[in-house]
């Protein structure tokens, strides 16, 4: 058993090794995704895919509590749409996929493979909103995009990838500007409460925003590497698009208005977050709300009389309020402890002669290995509150883990110094507000600015970099 | 009011005009899609999309259930993949949009825009089965797919659309046999009690399989106006794709065996039957199951003291048991039941000062406009029992108009006169078998082969085309 145990553990990179391929082994070990002929793209797997339903699901709860409808627009848009925004078109075309043949006939005119729906709602809602009655219009659509990346790694940049985008239109830009942020903040309550992952909620500086936006919001998320990751975007796009597609209404005054809009997004990229935020060197550590199992039976001694038939009725019993399965296949037990500790699942149920006997079950939490005696009498209450505590302690390693690894600096040599000494991290410094000192930071340090937090700290008067006077606090990491 | 009502039904095409032109007037008027500047793709409409989730969320149940597990496979297919198996690709190239740029650098290999994935499951599958113990495979897919069609119409045949495809892989030809017949059985089921819809299940004849199959099943439905839709299929592949993809597994014997393949899929079509089944010249008639809104409630004199209050108190009461949403709204009581009627509500509830007085309400059901005085105490149960009722009653008028409009034709003039003097229809003749007798009906007669019924009838002892002994009674007719 322990053998077993051992080789499975082995075979995937150790974390302080190389976190890269601790990655990706995890990711391919635990049945995550596949790869195929087709460069850049993912197979994501049933494991992985159910990891994606559940996070679908409670995050589509919460769009729909908050007023949105699901949409479905066209995979395609026709190069003359895309380039209909200025800052938008040169954004997206040089990292998107163009059709130019259907069946043998070449296009009249190229189309792209949508990176991104900005384009194709515009034409819409200036096609369905005619009157302050209309709005305001708050769509959200649940697809695939393309976007030809150089590099790639499964679920964190991918060539295609799964999303939801919201898409929405106001009367005034107050509305518009509460949208954005309502929903950034379903993003970080989501990423908190679901995930267990803390996040940092902040606008990104000019030179980082998105391609034709007036703002843009994100949440950023620190993993165990120290590195940040951007798990989820808000925009404020004004009128700018408005204008360029014409989407216009009739206010109360009876005066033609342009509608003020927003765009919002998270990815299968949070996959990725919450495998580099929680995983161990012993695989996944899945949060029990987007856990495809949360408990895992393990009958020992199986071949005992009784053993199988107990395992049968607390699965048939636990499925009722949790997601459960059975491991009954004739691999030894040690093997399975170590197949679902891969996979992440978040509670190990063992069950053997002398459990019941005693009406019991043994209990094993995935995140600290800790064991538990527990009356078959109360194993509801018992699993529920071992869940939810796992949730929060998970919560609190990758909180520790984000205040561990957040330095505070107030010169380029205190960054430098910083990520040498310490390792990568959040960099807290003061800015001028000027681009030029946020390229230079970028390139004497090697970290980029993430963002403005909301909550902002007066470090000192001073950009770190000119020594002029300071405008924001900003959060600089080095970023997947 | 009357005149409210009145002019809303004349915005639409009457059936008995032009049902092409009453399909695409509904369709349009009830929301359920609009067009872009994306030319043979539709923008699938809120109200539209929720039945798709709808159908979604009862589909994916069953799948499940059958054991089927959800997949995201890659959105692209390189040329040389789809060219592995020869069917396939003649079946497909000539209809597939064709990517060859990323970006600006042209593609070194051209890839497709998936019209169906079989070639990216045959991958997959030679990479991750190779003992019988991995076997069987049940995949399933939710996605859109691309086929570049030359005429489109919204659900029926778009460029782009949405579906699932299920893809699996066993060890016997006998398992994946039973598989094929299994998920045919799902969808008429489906049809049948979630979407109201009879359908004949059958074998389509060779000249009419999918690319690369030995055998294709379906399920034909006949639409008001009497012509045919398929409404979903199931291949048996046998080891086709096997062999041409090196699928192989390890048996029992430790002999190296082809894996035996199925696949199977229903599209948004689905959405298309359900309209042209069971609407009529006030629009769409929604069955109960997939409607997004199942009860509308429109408050009467909303003006009076209490009458708003009364409606809010039974949209939170109902709304525990129902899709149920109230119409609030400054406009008429007229231009209301004329709305929820276009857009197929079941059941509408008026609530007013006198049934307020009288502890009651009044339920219309979309049907047949029956009306019901209900007292406010056991509303859930008449509402449950109503939306049962209309649920059978227009399976029940469906499967009237299928009756009277299928035709046991015993010669090729008796097709042509049955099709002149009755209109379109299932015709049901018998068949040698014989591909050129199958065009020359086609060719003579305008009706093509849908499907040889799994419920066969002796009607005559030879060919309805060339008068040699007789193989199978076929259902012809002309289909969407």
């Amino acid at each position: 058993m322990a053998d077993n145990n051992k080789k499975m553990v082995e075979e995937i990179t150790s974390m302080e090794v190389d976190f890269g391929r601790w990655y990706t082994d995890v990711v391919k070990k635990a049945d995550l995704v596949d790869y195929s002929s087709v460069k850049g793209c993912m197979i994501i797997r049933p494991y992985g895919y159910a990891i994606w339903e559940l996070i679908q699901k409670q995050l589509d709860e919460r769009f729909k509590a908050t007023g949105h409808e699901n949409v479905y627009m066209p995979l395609f848009i026709p190069e003359s749409l895309l380039q209909k925004e200025k800052d938008h078109v040169e954004g997206f075309a040089p990292e998107v996929a163009w059709v130019t043949h259907g069946g043998s006939e070449p296009l009249a005119e190229r189309m792209c493979v949508r990176p991104t729906s900005e384009t194709l709602f515009c034409e819409h809602y200036a096609n369905i909103v005619h009157s302050y009655r209309d709005l305001p219009k708050l769509y959200n659509q649940w697809c695939n995009v393309v976007r030809w990346e150089k590099t790639t790694r499964p679920f964190l940049r991918s060539r295609e990838f799964l999303w939801q985008e919201g898409h929405t239109v106001h009367a005034t830009a107050e509305e518009a500007q509460a949208e954005t942020e309502q929903m950034l903040n379903v993003y970080a309550e989501f990423c908190e409460n679901v995930l267990n992952m803390p996040v940092v909620k902040g606008r990104k500086t000019e030179s980082d925003k998105f391609a034709g936006a007036v703002a843009t919001y994100c949440i950023e998320a620190l993993m165990h590497d120290g590195k940040a990751l951007q798990a989820g975007t808000s925009h404020f796009f004004g009128d700018g698009f408005a204008r360029a597609f014409n989407m216009t209404y009739t206010d109360k005054e009876n005066k033609q208005q342009f509608v003020q809009q927003t765009s919002w997004g998270v990815t299968t990229r949070l996959i990725g977050a919450l495998i580099m935020s929680h995983g161990d060197n012993n695989g996944l550590v899945l949060p029990p709300k987007v856990a495809p199992t949360q408990v895992v039976i393990i009958p020992i001694a199986a071949h005992k009389p009784g053993v199988i038939e107990k395992a049968d009725e607390l699965t048939a019993r636990l499925a009722k309020s949790f997601r459960v399965k059975a491991d009954k296949t004739d691999n030894s037990a040690g093997w399975k402890f170590a197949e679902y500790e891969m996979k992440g699942v978040p509670l190990r149920l063992e069950i053997g002669p002398k459990d019941i006997e005693n009406n019991q079950c043994v209990l094993v939490r995935r995140d600290n290995r800790q064991k538990y005696f527990v009356s078959l009498d109360n194993l509801e209450a018992e699993i529920e509150n071992l869940l939810n505590e796992l949730g929060k302690a998970i919560y609190a390693k990758a909180a520790a883990n984000m205040d561990a690894k957040t330095y505070d600096c107030k010169s380029i040599d205190e960054i430098i110094s910083a990520r040498a000494e310490k390792g990568e991290g959040f960099v807290r410094a003061m800015w001028c507000g000027e681009e030029a000192c946020e390229d230079e930071v970028k390139e004497k340090t090697g970290v980029g600015s993430r963002c403005i937090p909301f909550a902002q700290e007066n470090l000192s008067d001073v950009c770190v970099c000119c020594g002029k006077p300071a405008k924001h606090m900003v959060l600089w990491a080095v970023a997947y």
